[in-house]
């Protein structure tokens, strides 16, 4: 198995370049720190088709050889198993499973968070076909317009910045919510950061948040793999 | 360095017997982890003096041999590097640093909702100098009397449950949150649930949702440790 054969099926806007799914984030940080460089293919959310021969219908798609793994928990567990001689994603078994912690963490809290202030923004990078389909499938799951989601996010960002206090409370005395070096748990939480920076030009955190120290050491990491993307700021 | 050696200080209600604190059971869980046995020693919040000595103002306070250590996350990291060749509360650096998140996510989301609910139940246990000390430290803290806190619980449990549910996603499908068997980590979010236990008789979690079938589990360690103190249900 060499890298060469992993393809990474990645959501994309109306420009091909712009890759801003969180769940495809934490997968592209995963592939990185595993040492593997993915062919991506760019996906947008009305090409049901594409995805279908591999009974999936949403991104990450990890396609290896004759194996294609849904969802990013699911693909970042399987290539900590298929390439156990690259560096960990996890440390071991306690590591991994309080990762998926922070898993469900940044699933429940940050994701929806964000969400609801970004939204406006995403749905104008999408091609119209996606752009329709983004608007009413969140507008039925969030019971508001986006923009009227977005109508109040300067004062919103504030009680956001609070559901993030307890990572605060770990990277304002360690450089990585994992410790010293920076884990799969970091990718986690990051790829929504990621998603927000490549879809938003509204600032999620203010300038002396540790969380944004943390932010700016995470766009550092593998030579900078997520800094030098299409993005805002 | 042998067990006996260890004391634990540990808050009490006006029955010494009836012992609360949330970070006082997050060390108890650890001694009993590690296969140790504390001198336990019933400590009251206006026992000031009792503590000066190891400089120190509230509990839980390990006492080992000439060392003081004090706060519960240093208490078990103590007792990790003290006693190596027991199981360990980590499983190692990764696990260690996560659990620090849940730690803050504990203490940052855990206790605060749930104090909010039982503070009007704790102070009827206190003896009356430490009900007054009580009072007049949370009220202040909270900017409302106990009473007025718990006065909306019924309804107010609902948004406390919501805010369980990252855990909720990850005990559903495995038995610990460190997974097949609990570590530390566990323990610290149980820790907030025996406070709640033993201080009041008010349902957090209904009994349907997999975080109550997790507090079970957890009651059932170390031979029924917990389940087998002063307490309600």
């Amino acid at each position: 198995m060499t890298s060469s054969t992993l393809r990474l099926y990645e959501l994309c806007g109306a420009d091909p370049a712009r890759r801003f799914s969180p769940y495809t984030w934490r997968v592209r940080m995963a592939l990185a720190a595993k040492g593997l460089v993915p062919e991506t293919i760019p996906w947008r959310f009305t090409q049901k088709d594409v995805l279908a021969p591999f009974n999936a219908d949403k991104v990450p798609l990890l396609v290896h050889g004759e194996r294609a793994v849904k969802e990013s928990w699911a693909i970042a567990e399987y290539l900590e198993d298929s390439f156990p001689d690259r560096p960990s994603l996890f440390g071991g078994t306690p590591g991994k499973e309080l990762a998926r912690f922070v898993n469900a963490w940044a699933d429940a809290v940050v994701v929806p968070g964000m969400a609801r202030m970004i939204m406006a923004d995403i749905v104008k990078l999408l091609d119209p076909e996606d752009a329709a389909y983004f608007r009413a499938s969140r507008e039925a799951r969030f019971g508001a317009t986006l923009e009227q989601l977005a109508a109040d996010r300067d004062a919103a960002v504030k009680g956001f910045r609070q559901t993030l206090h307890p990572m605060r409370m770990v990277v304002r005395s360690q450089p990585f919510l994992a410790g010293a070096a920076p884990m799969q748990a970091d990718a986690i939480v990051f790829g929504c950061f990621q998603w927000a920076r490549c879809t938003s030009p509204f600032r999620l955190l203010a300038a002396d948040d540790p969380v944004e120290a943390w932010r700016q050491r995470m766009l550092d990491l593998h030579g900078g793999l997520a800094r030098g993307v299409p993005a805002f700021d």
